[in-house]
């Protein structure tokens, strides 16, 4: 039997400090921005985020670009000024590693280490991230069956590490108007084959801030335990996917709707 | 500007008769056999689905079938079938028609003619039942993009009839637990792009018992005005589509849960 | 045992008239415009691809267009046009006929009937095809597995009438340089699995008009017995797939580098 | 302008040593087993190869696996083992690398530095191989568009590494039957765009051995300036991908189809 199979158990809960806790009665929002750009916006975000409800603090130091003339991200900066927003906020924060060679430095600093889209198949970096000790937040493939998923968590599972969230965040498919397509049938099928607590990204899984909010709700009322949402300031002037990011007072509206729906559902927010 | 256009418009609301209204506040549950098997089968099920909270009945006389050796359908008698239904429960009927030369007779039953997936594309069909003035209930192509699905639908608006209801049922990908992929972000953009209500089959578009309560939930949680199900009394024996279908029971639970989650969002049910 | 079925049998061969045979050593090319457009572009590129070698025509009366305002064909306008250039040319002439009710107008013209990739799943007109005796041209559904591509066939097979041909013409991917992404593979799968001889239709299957001349030799490298090809003298002014067509040169030079491949693989043309 | 961008230029050669040079007149075969399995088994197939036509020998070391419980390969004893073999037949060296860490191991050993389906994404590995100087052959990932494969390429590019060569190998699709869906319209497409030479790996991108031969004619019949072929000489005892393999016999038989077909379009083997 994998390590990752259900049985009779209930999902299991990941503490990742601060009060946050993935696979409670209580759900996870994840909020800020896709890129820590500089210091002023990503504190100014972080407070936005805070101040609106949510539970953890999201954002990119290394970014992993399909062009190496975009933006890469501030490295060790941009992990200096990320635990500044966690000093300020209160609020933990996940970001993301894109090798091994980087996870002493990142995970000095991250509440949770992210493994991305494009390196769920990447399962040296899966086994060291697993070794660290530190909560993994497990996205995705853009290609990756359910089944494959879950062995990619196992690479995880197998190093003794259990402190794990798995991610929806968007399938590659024919359709063009959405960036992906958000698979939500994962939230409730990954729930029924795993103890893993389940999140979903909207943001990434559809590429349309107007989609966010009702697939959020969507997440939520098929029974993800988090939603990852990514929040800009000023969307037109994002360095990275401005399309797909809430403003604060977007978010702000969107978590109110969440918090009716989690309590029409038996949860909180 | 295409008929289908939003602009400032709301959603229209089409209503079949019988007190069943697409696109009002109201909630609207078709629900049914995938295939009309015989009389006492399909009066059972039509019972139990109106005391569980249907609004509506499904059930095919006319089955588009992969194999030419699997069950095509009762045609006339499942109408008569389908008549007796719902005289006995007041529900309006909806059912599918596959070609033109089937349309008078389909019409002259069924309060909504159903055109299927493997039909979408089929513009003569889309034409002809538009010119019956019956409403249509046409569903999403299983490979079809979103504009091409608006697309579709024009086919049935430039006839004039304007009565029209578009249903989402997954689309083909490369995951194979599921029988497609529910694309449920399909539900806020069409409702963002058009003033037709949309519907959602999540019985098709996934394939699995286990799944189609919480994707009827993440649904309606999106905004999808109408959810179709799939109902039969042993599923077990069921002729076609068995994995898929709910017992009454699961049904009516499932009826119970949207109807809580419908009053969160300010809907009825 | 299905009827598509090989067992120890070599491919069946499919005689057209006009000594265009389709499944024997000599390759069949049918080219011609997507649309019958008039008379005059029709007859002239009949005259043109014959010249350089076609085996046979093709050309649309009944388009199936996306759009309900895109042209939709000159139906028997077009029908007697592709008669009059078949008298010119002695060509054979397949063209698509989109539903039952059309089947003996265009049955009384066409050598060979055309059923479309958006079609194939339409069982209904793939038996009323089956029952004319005519020879089918069947084109794969952009999003059929190769079992579903074989049952459809199953539907004409199961009417008595065997004179039938297999079209690989592309699937939907999520790839967005071509139109669709051209499945070779389905050609030695389906030369293992049936007797029923295959073809390929790179215009369509890339919509690329410089990939038309390469996949057409990756087709016959790979066992086709037939490719079809779109042909258009003026490609810029085409009311239909102007980007996927191939000018009366670019074909010739494709046909005599066809001719050399065939050669070098034991076949003729 | 990005540096893989053809502009007026051909396709530029990568000379790997040992007579194989990707992207001139002569094809260039790589074959040999999936994985590394033992001394015996490597060292029996590279001989095979060597004696039916391969000009160059392949070989897992370190293999990307989908379970952390299948073999993860020999690692250092396997490149002992491929450098033997390399002593014996005199064919230069392929192998894939996972992760920066183990770049200077396997570049120590081999000729030419495979990055895999699963890392085509990985942006750190990409620069870190160029870096090495070592030719680079990168394979597509799996659900990479066509300009996503190219930047990736971009990445190697951009370290001044211009030794590289891209490998269609199959896209994830609907279709089951296949393991993937073989692109070959990437073959001139990527002609068409870039002077980087171009492969195909027949054997990951089917999955089935006896698709490998017809769609390795298919290739090199549009343009592929090389095929990367499993060989095995007991594939049903292979510890990885037996079903794809091809044994000695029908390699040798491969070789000389391909020979006749390469003399056919003016190319050599």
């Amino acid at each position: 039997m994998m390590k990752f199979e259900k049985g009779d158990a209930e999902t299991q809960t990941v503490d990742v400090g601060g009060g946050c806790v993935f696979g409670g009665p209580r759900l996870v929002i994840i909020a800020g921005p896709c890129t820590v750009e500089d210091r002023a916006q990503t504190l100014e975000i972080a407070a936005a985020v805070k101040e609106a409800g949510a539970s953890m603090l999201r954002g990119g130091a290394y970014k992993p670009r399909t062009s190496p003339y975009a933006f890469q991200g501030l490295h060790e900066e941009g992990l200096d000024i990320l635990a500044e927003a966690r000093a300020n906020t209160g609020l933990p924060v996940v970001t993301e590693v894109l090798e091994s060679a980087d996870l002493a430095k990142v995970a000095a600093v991250a509440d949770m280490l992210q493994i991305g889209s494009r390196n769920m198949h990447n399962s040296v970096l899966l086994q060291a991230a697993g070794r660290t000790g530190k909560p993994v937040f497990l996205k995705r493939g853009m290609s990756a069956r359910i089944e494959e998923f879950l062995l990619a968590a196992e690479y995880v599972l197998e190093t003794g590490n259990e402190r794990i969230v798995l991610c929806e965040r968007g399938i590659r498919t024919f359709e063009t108007v959405t960036r992906f397509t958000l698979d939500l049938s994962a939230v409730p099928l990954l729930k029924q084959r795993t103890w893993i607590p389940v999140a979903v990204d909207p943001s990434h899984g559809t590429g349309m801030t107007s989609l966010v909010p009702p697939m959020a709700c969507a997440a939520v009322a098929c029974g993800a335990d988090a939603v990852m949402v990514e929040v800009h300031c000023c969307p037109d002037k994002a360095l990275c996917d401005g399309d797909q990011s809430e403003t604060p007072e977007l978010f702000y509206r969107m978590v109110k709707e969440l918090r009716t729906l989690a309590s029409a559902i038996g949860r909180t927010l």
